[in-house]
């Protein structure tokens, strides 16, 4: 059985679920409603000055679990490759100003290659971006995506994978963020949560579920409990290896979006009391 | 490397590749272009004479490969799962009529139960089935789809698992379809094909691509060469086990549907010859 959800304590929201709201009008709805950590988006750190914008954030109690999202380091010529390392090293340094310990990678993939060929660019690219994460104390959580993403958008679809890429690169800087959304369907996954735990890469857990019939593969997530992911057993799963970090709730979602985020929050944190 | 394409006569097509047409029109088409295969959607089927349907494909000197699709097995009642296996043993008697060696398994998944469970009463359905195939002389194909059908298409999403399942049920009527839609992301594809050779499973062999970006995860298929599977190293694969049934064109495509049907299989001849 996974541990009983007490409170909002160990309740992370990522910025892009309540994507209408502003950094204000997001952190001050969650710190209201006892929720423990927020995962911001780099899209609203645009125009900011960064520091700042952690230490607002740290005044409302808020835990900042990770900057989102770097990577996407396959690329069809070495120029392009050594643009997207450049990005992720200003990211890694953006997550030091704003105080984020992680930086969540959706790694990419360029599909006029062989997704092997990409895996090897990712794992360069990584590589490349590691010393800079190490002399900044920052976090690497490498997302294996959903196969249906696997055109552009990652060539790191399963835990094996992922586990894979994290063991090679062999750094206690780099690990693995669990999406349930990306994972649920593969047999392999508890088998690959206790591999990745053991191995000590298990750096981030995120939630929402798969509903069906789906209107739309990328921004038509459902809340924990209106599809078919038993979000529970992962849960479980994931909390069996030891891990104690945040349930993150990371929602892309027309639907709600379009809703008042009011009630959208209240929503959330029903399903994660209730459904997660 | 895949062994060069001569002509057309390895070139299976699914009848819902060319929805627009009736089965005279596609049958016309198709062998007036050489093409040697076609796969009967069920749906074609309706009201018609089936043996005479039959006999109509063959005097066109159409080889009929497989009828396309049983299976959808899963469900939250015994009685619905004996409507689902009543229907499998009454499609194999049409395949029988028809003159059809194999029927193409999209085995289903109920959402509401573990993939797991789901996967168990496959087996069952698949078992109650099999005395009515043998019977008939008809080959069940378990086709895996992609993960993003997993809510409730099918239950089994790799190769690894359509394996599994094939040796479990360990009958030579029983083997797998092996579509490049559904499998191309897998890292371990070539191991799987290989292991589905090796015992005798592989039946048939699924061609077209994935587009980017998709605008619809069924009906959006591309052409082979239009998207981002490698389909020659896939056949590779296929060919290396000794496999030397038909390539099957089978795409979804409301854009192709929208087009003039002729052109279409122009389209897609060019495509095999070429791009496959």
């Amino acid at each position: 059985m996974a541990k009983p959800i007490e409170d909002n304590s160990k309740l992370c929201i990522h910025t892009i679920t309540t994507k209408p709201w502003n950094l204000e009008e997001a952190s001050d709805a969650y710190a209201k409603n006892g929720v423990g950590g927020i995962t911001v988006w780099r899209n609203v750190l645009d125009g900011r000055d960064i520091y700042q914008t952690g230490e607002m954030l740290r005044s409302k109690d808020l835990d900042i679990v990770s900057l989102c999202r770097g990577g996407f380091f396959p690329a069809d010529s070495e120029s392009k490759r050594k643009v997207a390392i450049d990005d992720n090293i200003k990211m890694v340094e953006e997550a030091a100003e704003l105080g984020a310990p992680m930086i969540v990678l959706v790694c990419g993939a360029e599909p006029s290659q062989s997704l092997e060929k990409s895996r090897g660019q990712i794992q360069k690219g990584i590589e490349a971006v590691l010393p800079h994460a190490e002399e900044h104390n920052i976090k690497l959580a490498i997302e294996p995506l959903h196969p249906a993403y696997a055109d552009t958008r990652s060539a790191i679809n399963t835990m094996e994978q992922a586990n894979d890429m994290a063991e090679k690169i062999d750094s206690e800087f780099v690990g693995v963020a669990v999406d349930v959304y990306h994972l649920w369907w593969d047999s392999n996954l508890k088998r690959e949560i206790h591999r990745c735990g053991e191995n000590n890469n298990l750096f981030a857990f995120h939630i929402c579920d798969w509903k069906f019939p789906l209107d739309d593969i990328l921004n038509d997530r459902g809340l924990m409990g209106e599809g078919c992911i038993d979000v529970p057993q992962i849960r479980e799963w994931v909390e069996d290896t030891g891990f104690d970090g945040f349930n993150e709730v990371e929602i892309f979602s027309n639907r709600y979006w379009a809703m008042d985020q009011n009630d959208f929050l209240e929503k959330i944190i029903h399903a994660y009391k209730h459904k997660s």
